[in-house]
């Protein structure tokens, strides 16, 4: 038993999607959640921008006394989370792992198409460890740089023209290539779900990359004997690095439900 | 006579479509820009952080001699330039008023309307300016939070059709109010002046808020006599708060020419 928190971070609110599940799937364990809002996104940035950030994300969430740190954030976890475990004592987690093994479980005739930001596409990190789980898939890779404007806008539900026309014209290629698993590489995307589904048709599986990450956090866990063993609900606190003004109501979109627990402003260029 | 450079800020690169105007009045002057991104974009930040971004984006500029500073972001002259201007001794000077003195000037329905992002929208800043200028104006105002993603992604072109959709549906209203002027408020947007001036008619003038400005500060050197008084091509000298990989290519776009001048990092967290 464990009683520390974990600590969950994204470049914005899409890591409330991991949290979501994490909290459905271990709702006594206390989480501390810290959205770069004052910077997001980073799936446009330099590998050596986002690594700055994801340091500093991490330092700010280590001023708590957490049991392991989990990056919500397909863009951190593919470019910076090597660097960001090596540098730290507890379980750095990112999303990656997690959503490679439910793609190479997933899929059927080894077709698996793979969207994110353009950083996360270009370091090749899910292709590895697909390739790793299931030598002989053959994974469709794709940036989608509008996807995460559309969501953070609130453009992202089915009938809303201009996210059901971009997400066609993204997903074509995949949907040709004739895919029958689909991993939804940035923890924004899962928004887009029915958007996404109803393109692609419901024959193709969707892997939602922060709710994988959170089912491996809570077998580890288990495996490792550190769950906190409350019943819960545990506390939550949300922190962001720009004004705690509409975050509820932004978040709560993310999580499912209304946000309960402290929310505050942190100064994140300072860690 | 007055050799000392002058300095241009935006939140990205979207003010260089105002450096690209100052080029072509002021061949001779020299000019010093910074685009913050590694932390773009800033039109959907909250006030406080605008102002601090900026606070540093100008402290940067400061450490160089310089005889004035354009603030050429539609954002952060609407939410800042008090600020600024009060804090610095040297002339500070915004996209604002010298695109409500062309609005003000070129209507002849008196129907104004204005675009720009969410934060530039929410001060009025740019309805006040117009009100003092024509004060029989009517001003329809809208946020349109979808166009810099669409202009840093490249989605700008006529025949985008998810550039033209966005269009359409934000600029509807405005067409129906019988808008003969329209201020682009964002130095973004005059990348998308064709996909805008095509749905919104021939009959209505667009306002380039960065031109608007680099016209006005021509004028004003000149009436103080601080033009620089060379013949030119001035000294251009570009910074960027995260990788320039990419910059020359990306800059290209907006100054309508290659890129002459040193390109440089900064770490805009220090100032």
């Amino acid at each position: 038993m464990d009683r520390r928190p974990i600590g969950v971070f994204d470049s914005g609110l899409g890591g409330l999607t991991a949290v979501r599940e994490l909290s459905r799937l271990l709702p006594g364990e206390e989480i501390i959640y810290f959205g770069d809002t004052g910077r997001v996104p980073y799936g446009s940035r330099s590998r050596e921008t986002i690594t700055k950030y994801a340091r500093q994300d991490v330092a700010f969430l280590r001023t708590f006394d957490l049991k392991a740190i989990v990056i919500a954030c397909g863009t951190v976890s593919t470019t910076a989370l090597e660097v960001l475990a090596a540098e730290n004592p507890i379980p750095v987690l990112g999303v990656v792992a997690p959503a490679a093994e439910e793609a190479a479980a997933l899929t059927r005739n080894g077709k698996i198409g793979l969207i994110g930001t353009q950083a996360s596409i270009r370091t090749g990190a899910y292709e590895r460890q697909i390739a790793r789980l299931a030598p002989d898939a053959a994974v469709s890779a794709l940036a989608c740089p509008l996807f995460v404007p559309l969501v953070e806008n609130g453009r992202f539900r089915p009938g809303d023209k201009v996210a059901e026309m971009v997400a066609a014209e993204y997903l074509t290629p995949l949907k040709e290539a004739g895919v029958d698993t689909l991993v939804l590489g940035c923890t924004h995307y899962p928004l887009l779900s029915a958007v996404i589904g109803d393109f692609m048709g419901s024959g193709v599986k969707l892997v939602n990359t922060g709710a994988a990450c959170a089912r491996q956090v809570a077998r580890q866990m288990e495996a490792d004997g550190t769950l906190a063993g409350a019943d819960g609900p545990g506390v939550r606190r949300y922190f962001v690095s720009d004004s705690v003004d509409d975050f509820s109501r932004l978040a709560s979109i993310f999580l499912g439900e209304d946000v309960a627990g402290e929310v505050a402003q942190v100064d994140i260029t300072i860690y």
